[in-house]
């Protein structure tokens, strides 16, 4: 079993580097500012290098500045099984997301060392980085990277979200602080036997049906989209209704539209950044640029949602009421254009049986009951779920069994600076994560 | 009468300082981008007061950065008439909008001493400082302040709209670039017999009617506004529609909100700034910030309008859905707040019958008619019109009799770096200037 206190410590103390904004009154009730490849990040890398060495592993880095931690088992021929996840945080993000994941496989090597376990084959753990995709606009790109979905150079060249403020690529903030590594990264240089990932759940379902652990068998399909519209600089006080190309407005209509169509097919639809210009009070905004992020368990709802909103935008654009929100508005003479680019495409994933079942029976240990058979007659401890995020595991997936612990977090908020789980659930994430790599090493 | 081709050399001469976006093949076809108080507004800045002295001007600057040159008259003991308008253009603004009316009353000087006019009184140019409100959010400020309407303090603690980047205050720039002047910024400090400013239209009446001249009875009214929506940052792909408290899909709904109420009152409402937090694709915005410009005739349709929407806002951010959009949507169980802060207020403006009969009988004299009896029968060269835009000529005729001058715009655009009179359009307005202030000087 874990150690409940050193694993809080770890998780607080390493959030001191990239703390961000206040919610609360105690000491730990701050949420997190930790941008992937800025300095509070290469603080929280320059300690998991330095806390996994004196543990007694072999660190590597590779070409996306992913780091590997490895503690050598009895028999040394086959790959190491890793548990991990990002030290990468959201803009106003939370102290669990990704962050809960890497101190948690840091506390199990821990825990082995002190009971002495000689592990048949290697052990790892893994710091993906910029899983957020919040800094450079695709998620889990590094270990997109490592798999062979995504080029490494793509990658290096990915550029901030906020270009006007920061003009660093992947690729010059690796260099910067000092973590282009040597290695390439591949699966074939960094090999895995299995890759497990404790997370929180960012949802509300665990806490609600007070189930203490989800055993994760997959993730759900999504798409990101940036779409530019285009208008015509106007002055608002000078300037009809009729007389305008307003870009706003009509982007404006366009979240609306993909909001409907998104709820239409049960899936969702977010905007999540919003650019325009010129930005003056009395300038009708010519240009606007937006990210839209479509999601849906169904690789094919994604793909109707896009279309479907394709169609809608071309509309708007071209100055049509389907939304019927401009029925008793002067209709403008003058249209706007709108543009799609397709940013990150990750399609369902469904992880391995073998991984699916060690945590299963991880958790069932963990909580004193058999496990039961999959999708059947699981215990009330936990739930089979679908992840509504995207992890590294979905890469992961790709090149070895893998599967995901997910804990409860209060009321499911995430990517928030209130982001909460109890010392209790992530200690009991922790020793599902010990015991299903536990198990799938002795499988 | 003016010289065609001087006037449009010292318009595009001048344009060199703060260049903008090119539009078009030929020299002259880029728009500004000159904000108040830039060091390119400096550079202009420096210009007139050069120009204007070499003309024989006494030239002064008062406490917000207002120039004024006065030629001496026969007799000295009343007060200057003012011809002038404002250097500062729109981030992306064109060659016309403020320039031409400064650029003119200079070419009004040369005129003047070409032909060796001594005037009855003296007769004076006025730059006015940050006319459009695109840096610092107050449009018309200057003058504002030298009325009396604006407190100096405000005005000069008065932050860019973009805080992020611009960190500036207007007194901090004035003080930077050198133009803190030390007179106070007042009618009493700086009187003014009349004042006169020539300006493009901004609209597209007069060029659709094909007529010469816009002789300017009055302003409409208008507000500024700043909302702030406040809802929870979320998950993108965890956070169920319903869980959502999405300050941009609320923001959304206002901006259509305002465009149909504005719609219903045959006024204008407008949104030229948006911002969020925290930006980022996957996270749900919990803060939205937006500004809004209401603009009609008549004052009581603006405040209409302004009441209609704070109720609709209210409505929205409590998840009403009052605009029968999101019909279909499962609806959101947590709700948004929504804050208003007025930032501007210029009521209705009526211009002074002496001065407005001055650009009638200017306009009539220029283009060969005789200048009929006000509001009935103008010559097929000239309209009586109201100002979409404001213009500090707003705050000039609280202290002074003012009038206007506007002449045609291609396409009605402005605000826009595509903003274009014809050289023998700017010679027009500049005639008529000429000629209005020589007739109100002798009146
Ligand atoms: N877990 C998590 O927040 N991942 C970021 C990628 C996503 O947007 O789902
Ligand atoms: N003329 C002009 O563009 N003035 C700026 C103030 C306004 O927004 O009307």
């Amino acid at each position: 079993r874990v150690n409940q206190d050193r694993l809080m410590k770890g998780i607080h103390d390493t959030c001191e580097w990239g703390k961000g904004e206040r919610y609360g009154e105690a000491e730990t009730e701050t949420g997190m500012s930790r941008l992937s490849l800025s300095d509070t990040d290469k603080q929280a890398r320059d300690w998991f290098h330095e806390t996994t060495t004196a543990l007694g592993c072999k660190v590597h880095v590779d070409a996306m500045g992913n780091q590997f931690a490895v503690r050598p088992g009895l028999n040394n021929d086959k790959p190491p099984t890793y548990a991990g996840s990002h030290l990468d945080t959201q803009p106003t993000g939370g102290r669990y997301d990704g962050i809960l994941g890497v101190t948690a496989a840091v506390e199990m090597l821990k825990v082995l060392n002190d009971n002495w376990v000689e592990t048949a084959y290697p052990v790892g753990v893994v710091n993906w980085t910029n899983e957020e995709g919040a800094r450079f606009p695709m998620s889990m790109v590094s270990s997109g990277v490592w798999s062979g979905d995504i080029p490494v150079e793509k990658a290096h060249n990915l550029k901030s979200v906020i270009p006007a403020n920061d003009t660093a690529t992947m690729k010059s903030e690796l260099e910067r602080i000092g973590y282009l590594g040597s290695t390439p990264c591949s699966w074939e240089s960094t090999p895995m036997a299995a890759h497990f990932e404790l997370h929180i759940e960012q949802g509300p379902i665990l806490e609600a049906e007070q189930r203490r652990i989800g055993v994760v068998e997959g993730v759900q399909s999504y798409k990101w989209f940036t779409v530019t519209v285009k208008g015509r600089d106007s002055h608002t006080g000078a300037t009809s209704f009729q007389h305008r190309a307003d870009a706003l407005l009509t982007a404006s209509q366009m979240i609306l539209a993909s909001h409907k169509i998104a709820s239409k097919h049960g899936a969702l639809a977010s905007t999540g950044i919003l650019n325009l210009r010129p930005g003056s009070t009395n300038t009708v905004p010519g240009w606007v640029q937006f990210s839209l992020d479509i999601r849906s368990p169904v690789d094919e709802t994604v793909n109707k949602v896009e279309e479907e909103c394709k169609a809608a935008f071309s509309a708007l654009a071209s100055g049509d009421n389907i939304l019927d929100i401009m029925t008793g508005c002067t209709p403008s003479s003058r249209h706007c254009s709108v543009d799609w680019r397709t940013d990150f495409v990750s399609p369902a994933t469904h992880f391995h049986n073998d991984c699916i079942t060690c945590v299963q029976q991880a958790g069932a240990d963990l909580c004193g009951e058999e496990g039961g058979v999959k999708d059947k007659d699981i215990g009330a401890w936990g739930k089979f779920m679908t992840s509504g995020a995207g992890h590294d595991s979905v890469y992961a997936n790709k090149r070895c069994p893998t599967s995901m612990i997910f804990v409860p977090c209060r009321d499911g908020v995430s990517h928030n600076p209130a982001e909460y789980s109890s010392p209790e659930a992530c200690a009991d994430g922790a020793n599902v994560l010990l015991g299903a790599v536990v198990r799938y090493d002795k499988l």
